[in-house]
């Protein structure tokens, strides 16, 4: 294959919006995951997965912000014509198989799938194109009961995780709840449909561009620093004033610390906004926040009906000790998926990072659901209600390296043997046979290039040792142990060069047989 | 949705060829990579994981039997139309990863790496177009202590999974030994490329048809059961002759045992093969194995390049205390991936089990690998050595469930606490969290039905205990707990339907103070 000219080899290269992902991070996810596993089946939630690939009429389209008809989702045909799409959440595949399975399944059927999901979307940093999910899902129960598991048990997996109480807050709202908002400004009904999703995404923007921006996109349009403008949803003045009334009082007051664009003139509401431990925040207590509403949606009935699923949802919740400040009802919380029908939630954190011009921010959602009752229905004509929660592992995982809880670093490097003569390599086996049955991670060096370029691949290796027997050692029985990392330090620090006690712990010879407990005590010194 | 005519509603229906995976196998495979991931890690090798798409020509085309140009892989065109397609394999990857990352990589770079892999093929029993491969690498050595190395750890790896020695074989063999063999009939070179290919798959078809069914496949073909006729290699009298000395004395003696099929005559080499422990098997010498060869392909440069591979190879092997019992050269090992340019290996688990008929055969193989020096090659025209071993994941898992080690069953399911008011679900809940605080799985019935469903449904959840507190149990301050397992065993045994005692454990109240206590007890009994 050599032989072929240049211009015909392939560009090795990865595909775009994709990434590889290396051993500090695995062992990171793995730890994570097994965390998450752990609340979910302490919950009596059972493991459950599915395939990448479901019929295309199967996985339906649901997903937000679809301007073009087909995209999101990559699809191809199948031999016999039909078309097969790579699922882009975990959900639509859950909905096809209880449609599938529903006579023999426990119901409530509560199981828990964490799943690789794709989106064939344009890729963004930190926007890929294949990304894991991490959900729970409750199907076959109408109760408020279910809507108020998920969102406990996610409460507990921040907490498992060692996000600390305070610092992340579930946010509950309801479907109806909005379209009681939609109902009261006279947007409702299916000929408005295109002018709601508007109203929502203006809401769903809080995050990004604070209220002045909400109030653009409720209006005629908002124009970004970059000069690009987003179309608004045309309301009135008076329905602009309705929704940001809703808005303002249910929300702002109930929200973790704001911290506004700096060139951005602070409103009222956020002046009052200054931490998540204010008096006013502290205060927030969630039936209040329902009586409130109450009031503003006495002329809409759909508003009234989400009241009330929300009451039953917030009373199991006090009930079992979760307050205002693990899960909260506010009203901006819109998620974006088409297949919502009742509650929906999201899951936030509250811990400040950098935007990508380095300002502080909120960290932001890691997860969210809500209830999806009519998604079994389109394949059985019957409702199966049900309601899920699920996790953004990668944003999850971020959110864990930012506040020290990803352990990343439990796994210690390998020890290396280094082959100092090609024809003993079976002896420099045995001596890593030793120490693995000491449970000692170890290698020989499987390469064939010569003593420098070992060392210099342990090193790239990060090991903390390296154990040489050349002929010299071998005819006095010893083994030579090389300590890196103490090396290292050595290395740096001038002043401790004539250090003769600390350069005989970074390289000193014991007998062969002394190499496991040599190894063990050299070891605990560099951890 | 449900006044949609039924016609225009999808079925639900899981693609061809794919399939969903229920708790206990999940929880089975868990446990199963886990004990993979343990070998792996503790010899060094470090996880990596890529992504399922890749561009198609990163790919390249190497799977095996491959009749119809573009099958065997799913692919689809991105918006920029660069072809995409789903990793056929998890190798083709790393090659394209370590021809983009070399540079930063320490050589040889050892990584494992469990990940789904697709084929585009035709679906049948037990054949899915889904499956995980667990597969560990090291590119950047040229060294034939790689190749041993990632046997014994495959060895290992099987002890490691509970599969007892003398139960599981890796055999090795080397591309150029097969070319050896080519080269001594006269029908080396490109232009004989088809010719070789045919003779491959006739030899790798020994464990399905036997040695008549690899001397009519050498010939001129084989017709099968069904009518169905598989073109044969069409070699001459001698060129067969030459090609089943080869293949006999250097493999069938060296096998386990071979279970013929009842209606097919047996060769006098089977004769002598009635059992994996009788005294030509136990006599089998990796080493006679290479002199015996090289008396064949006293002709062959390039068979006895391979021969000097292998003796490479055992040597370390018998060093490190791997006998031909663990470890064993055979020459009808072929591998059908087209990249393999030297050793390869073949892990077959030699328990016996049952074919599509109900007859006796070996379970057969698990995975295997081998050296494929020229992928990396294929990117940036500098050859890097490279080799590896890929264990097939579910095949693995059939066979640990075959020996009774697949530890499906080690996670209990959850105790539920039925709720027999809804307006006490909050009191419901709380027994569910001290139950869940102190390590029992633990639920709430979460749907809207009555005592009956109920139990019903803890019974379809194997629950083995539920919690009940109706109103006279909490006026006295007490919760009656029901033994599920207990209770059936009884309600089986007739005779012991008067058994008070029994009764009395199978259904009994305590105070609600000592729910856990009471709780953890019945479940001792219960295990």
């Amino acid at each position: 294959m050599a032989s072929n000219p240049k211009d015909s080899r392939p560009k090795a290269r990865l595909a775009k919006g994709f990434r590889d992902v290396g051993p500090d991070e695995i062992r990171g996810l793995r730890r994570m995951l097994a965390k998450i596993q752990g609340v979910y089946e302490s919950y009596g939630f059972e493991p459950f997965e599915q395939p990448f690939i479901e019929y295309t009429d199967a996985l339906g389209k649901f997903l937000p912000d679809q301007d073009r008809p087909n995209a999101g989702v990559f699809s191809f045909q199948d031999d016999d014509d039909q078309w097969l799409s790579l699922r882009y959440d975990l959900t639509a595949p859950l909905a096809r198989y209880v449609a599938e399975n529903q006579h023999k399944l426990p119901i409530p059927y509560r199981s828990y799938h964490q799943g690789w999901v794709f989106r064939n979307e344009k890729p963004g940093p930190g926007r890929f194109r294949q990304f894991m999910q991490f959900d729970a899902d409750t199907v076959g129960s109408a109760s408020p009961a279910a809507d108020a598991e998920v969102c406990m048990m996610a409460a507990d997996t921040m907490e498992a995780l060692g996000i600390e109480r305070g610092d992340y807050v579930i946010r509950v709202n309801n479907r109806k709840i909005l379209d009681g908002v939609m109902e009261t400004i006279g947007i409702s009904g299916k000929e408005n449909a295109s002018k709601k999703l508007a109203v929502f995404r203006a809401m769903d923007k809080y995050d990004k561009f604070g209220i002045d921006g909400v109030k653009q996109l409720l209006g005629k349009g908002r124009e970004d620093e970059s000069g690009d403008y987003a179309e608004g949803a045309d309301l009135s003045f008076e329905q602009t004033q309705v929704v940001l009334s809703f808005f303002e009082t249910t929300t702002l007051m109930a929200r973790g610390p704001f911290i506004p664009f700096p060139d951005r003139p602070r409103s009222d509401f956020e002046t009052i906004q200054e931490s998540r431990d204010s008096p006013l925040v502290l205060a927030i207590d969630n039936l209040r926040t329902l009586r409130d509403w109450t009031k503003i949606f006495s002329n809409s009935p759909i508003g009234l009906e989400g009241i009330a699923e929300l009451e039953a949802i917030v009373r199991i919740i006090e009930a079992a000790g979760y307050g205002s400040k693990r899960i909260r009802i506010e009203g901006s919380v819109v998620r974006g998926l088409e297949y919502y029908t009742g509650p929906v939630f999201e899951c936030e954190l509250l811990m400040e990072t950098k935007d990508a011009d380095g300002r502080p921010v909120r960290f932001g959602s890691v997860g969210g659901g809500g209830r999806y009752d009519d998604l079994v229905a389109r394949f059985t004509g019957q409702q199966v209600p049900a309601t899920g929660f699920s996790l953004g592992v990668s944003r999850l995982y971020s959110a864990l390296k930012l506040v020290g809880r990803a352990e990343e670093s439990a796994t210690l490097a390998p020890v290396v043997v280094l082959v100092m003569d090609k024809e003993r390599q079976g002896d420099y086996w045995r001596m890593v046979q030793e120490l693995r049955k000491n449970d000692i991670r170890a290698e020989m060096y499987m390469g064939t290039a010569g003593m420098k370029a070992q060392m210099k691949y342990a090193d790239r290796r990060g090991s903390p040792l390296v154990i040489i027997q050349g002929g010299d050692e071998m005819a006095k029985g010893e083994v030579q142990i090389k300590d890196l990392r103490l090396g290292s330090e050595l290395a740096a620090d001038i002043q401790s060069r004539e250090d003769y006690a600390g350069q005989r712990l970074a390289q000193f010879s014991v007998p062969e047989s002394d190499l496991v407990k040599a190894v063990q005590a050299a070891l605990a010194r560099a951890r």
